[in-house]
């Protein structure tokens, strides 16, 4: 981690000029307490907090374009700020500088039904839009595992458990308001479904990760309620046996809306937290979208393809409140795999490969995970090829770290020989820049390093993340 | 269109050097025939020939490398080329110089029947694509009028009738091998499904037309073949009728395969070319993929929602003959065009709006049409909100032309403001160079010219295209 230690002594003092200057510009709104640079200096990886000098809470685009005129005129570093939940140190102030917090920008500024999009501001989170959408009989698909902010989210190009139906939010973002780093107010898109209209700006910012501009609002898709939902769970011998039945029901066509795995030690860890009794092996959790007959049917064909692939029982869930308690087993396979190892923090890493290549990626892991004697569990978006490895450790133990990044790295090698990413959603941040490397090559990165000059000339915007300059 | 002319002068004379460096790497796959440039200077747009210097046919990435390097050292423009069929002016060499000729780079690469994926050399069809994948139970869905070469569909972002339901190559481009305009060779992605992993490459390239880089090789998503197929036709007393529909059916979720609107001269055009008895009023055309059951559902769905909207008469075409009947007519649709008017030549334009907006667009462009006499017809892919007009102009006949070009510039004007596209899925190329400032602003193409310089440095990547230096 030479590179962050590097980078950390370009830190340079804060001029007093850009304080009062911000000051004057957003009153009570700019803190410089220690606390507040705390909060805004950690994220869920991880790494030791690394501070801003001040944080700011921006209220409209307008304010966020005058706070980066300010950032480049005293060149220094500016980090947007959603909800805090990245993992890869995503919005760590390794130079320091202004954390511009944009979580009181959460209005929903637009909901139009008939086409099929929202447009909220950037401090939305998913869970809010959701609720405040309900009425229409639409929902917005995208469910990484925190309640992050939708800005966030486009940011990362963030996804979840839904993605194998509904896509990510590459698919799912339509327009972006963005302040670029020279301050400048621009919108990257419109409304109309698709485009051929130049350069795909939408895209060049979704999963940039505030390192070319900020991000202030979003336009969405968003989808119909299904008319009908069912879901089940199904246990199988092995991991073969699980991803070979998903592979199997993409190519016949189902139209999975999620299909979830978990390996034996996150089954554990949620029938102890969630109070289930779940086999403690390989399991599927499915879901199902569709009509009242188009759900039985789907349903049925994965049950016929399980039952080929050794499944031990195939159990619906069609009553809501079973789904729900499922599917919330599942978001809180998080904080239940942290009770496997009391005191223990955890090290979330992901990949993705094509999916004829999941089993061996997944199996040849957790091999590794066991040999170096560690607490993990796999759990993985496996419709997409994507999976986490959850690893249990104790951040006092600088071996047990090293075990434990040892895996991660193996992993993240194995998954790339696979014709595979790095990272499937968790984004780069400062933990996966090495790994980039390996997986574009230089030419590739080196095109990635010329959008960052180009469109970041000074340098400002959350500096030292995705590319080395 | 005076940057045309102004862009025209810049042409220089080709150096002797360059000429003869190409024959030494490609010998008699070098050609300075008036023929073969007059054949490559040239689109299905209205503009008149614009010649390059010479054409070269390339056979693999690495020699495509070389030329772009032979090039640079000149400071020679370059010019991609697949099919010829773009329809603004793409592949016309405004400033002269090489166009590279891809077409016989026709090798489809790998089939991953697993991973739902296919490689193919740049040149391959999607006819020709199709054609290799077919024993596999597999398709490539992405169908714009003309048998296009996918390296040319990426770079114009084309999509076509099955986008309401499987996306564009937006959506569906995995992974490109680019040739930079420093002829470095890079891959812009990989096979995993999705990623957080850095700048979004594949899509920087794609929809950029040629203009930072040459597309040598494409990953692109395919699809199970669905177990059944069924298509509907039906008439509507207003156009108003026909778009409520379908924006119904999209709200309650049908998951539409294909649904494509004629106006009344569409359906006049194709009963005349193809022996057709279909009522002569605006008309929706449905592809419903999915299991027996399934089809039949959304089939009976939408046949409602129709009635309820005052539809006369709902007919089926479940056989493949009856459906391949109506498709074909619809694919025959610009030559049944033209000869509602004898020796005339198209102007084909797009534009794309939120489709609750679409009725307004589609009615407006009519009165104007009309107003201007002008022999035309309105076909779209509406699901997507995203129609065509084509007008039969007299190529002769500047007045003819002007008033043709009127009509296109009001309805970009039209869709622009109702938070539309200049186009869905034409893309720029000489023609909307202007209409692509007015949809962004200055702020959005500023950022688009700095990714042109920083990724083009010498301008040599088809110059005068999208953006203007």
């Amino acid at each position: 981690m030479n590179h962050i230690v590097d980078a950390q002594k370009l830190r340079k003092p804060i001029p007093a000029e850009l304080l009062s200057a911000l000051r004057e510009l957003v009153g009570e709104r700019l803190s410089t307490t220690q606390a507040m640079r705390e909060h805004h200096g950690r994220d869920e990886s991880s790494y030791d907090p690394m501070l801003p000098d001040a944080v700011v809470f921006a209220h409209s685009t307008e304010e966020v374009a005058a706070i980066v005129k300010l950032c480049v005129a005293h060149r220094v570093p500016l980090i947007p700020y959603g909800t805090g939940t990245s993992l890869e140190g995503h919005v760590l102030a390794l130079q320091g500088g202004i954390t511009v917090d944009l979580s009181q920008m959460s209005k929903v500024l637009a909901v139009n039904p008939e086409d099929l999009t929202a447009t909220v501001q950037a401090g939305v989170t998913r869970k809010q839009l959701n609720q405040e959408i309900k009425d229409t009989g639409l929902f917005f698909p995208i469910d990484p595992g925190a309640d992050a902010s939708i800005g966030g989210m486009a940011s990362t190009r963030a996804s979840g458990t839904n993605a194998v139906r509904y896509g990510t939010m590459r698919e799912n973002t339509l327009a972006l308001t963005v302040v670029t780093a020279e301050g400048r107010i621009i919108k990257t898109g419109t409304r109309a479904k698709k485009s051929s209209a130049g350069y795909d700006l939408t895209r060049v910012y979704v999963g940039s990760e505030g390192t070319l501009g900020v991000v202030t609002e979003v336009t969405v898709r968003i989808y119909p309620q299904p008319e009908a939902i069912s879901a089940a769970v199904c246990s199988f011998p092995s991991v073969g046996d699980a991803v070979t039945t998903v592979i199997q029901a993409i190519q016949v066509g189902v139209p999975l809306a999620r299909v979830e795995f978990l390996d034996a030690n996150g089954v554990k860890a949620i029938n102890a937290h969630d109070k289930l009794n779940l086999p403690e092996k390989p399991l599927l959790l499915f879901e199902f979208h569709g009509s009242e007959n188009g759900v039985k049917e789907q349903a049925e064909l994965v049950q016929e393809l399980a039952n080929d692939n050794n499944a031990l029982g195939f159990e619906w869930a069609t009553k809501p409140e079973e789904r729900s308690r499922l599917w919330a087993a599942r978001h809180n396979a998080y904080f239940a795999l942290l009770q496997l190892r009391p005191g223990s923090r955890a090290i979330a890493t992901d990949c993705c490969v094509p999916i004829s290549r999941l089993a061996e990626c997944i199996l040849d892991t957790k091999a590794d995970c066991e040999a170096n004697n560690i607490i993990y569990s796999i759990i993985g978006h496996v419709g997409d090829g994507n999976f986490h490895v959850q690893m249990m450790i104790d951040p006092n133990d600088p071996a047990d770290i090293a075990r434990a990044e040892g895996v991660n790295e193996r992993m993240v090698t194995r998954a790339i020989a696979m014709d595979g990413t790095c990272t499937g959603e968790h984004g780069v941040g400062l933990h996966k820049m090495d790994f980039l490397i390996q997986e574009h090559g230089d030419g590739a990165i080196d095109v990635m390093r010329a959008i960052k000059h180009a469109l970041d000339p000074n340098n400002i915007m959350n500096p030292g993340k995705v590319v080395r300059w």
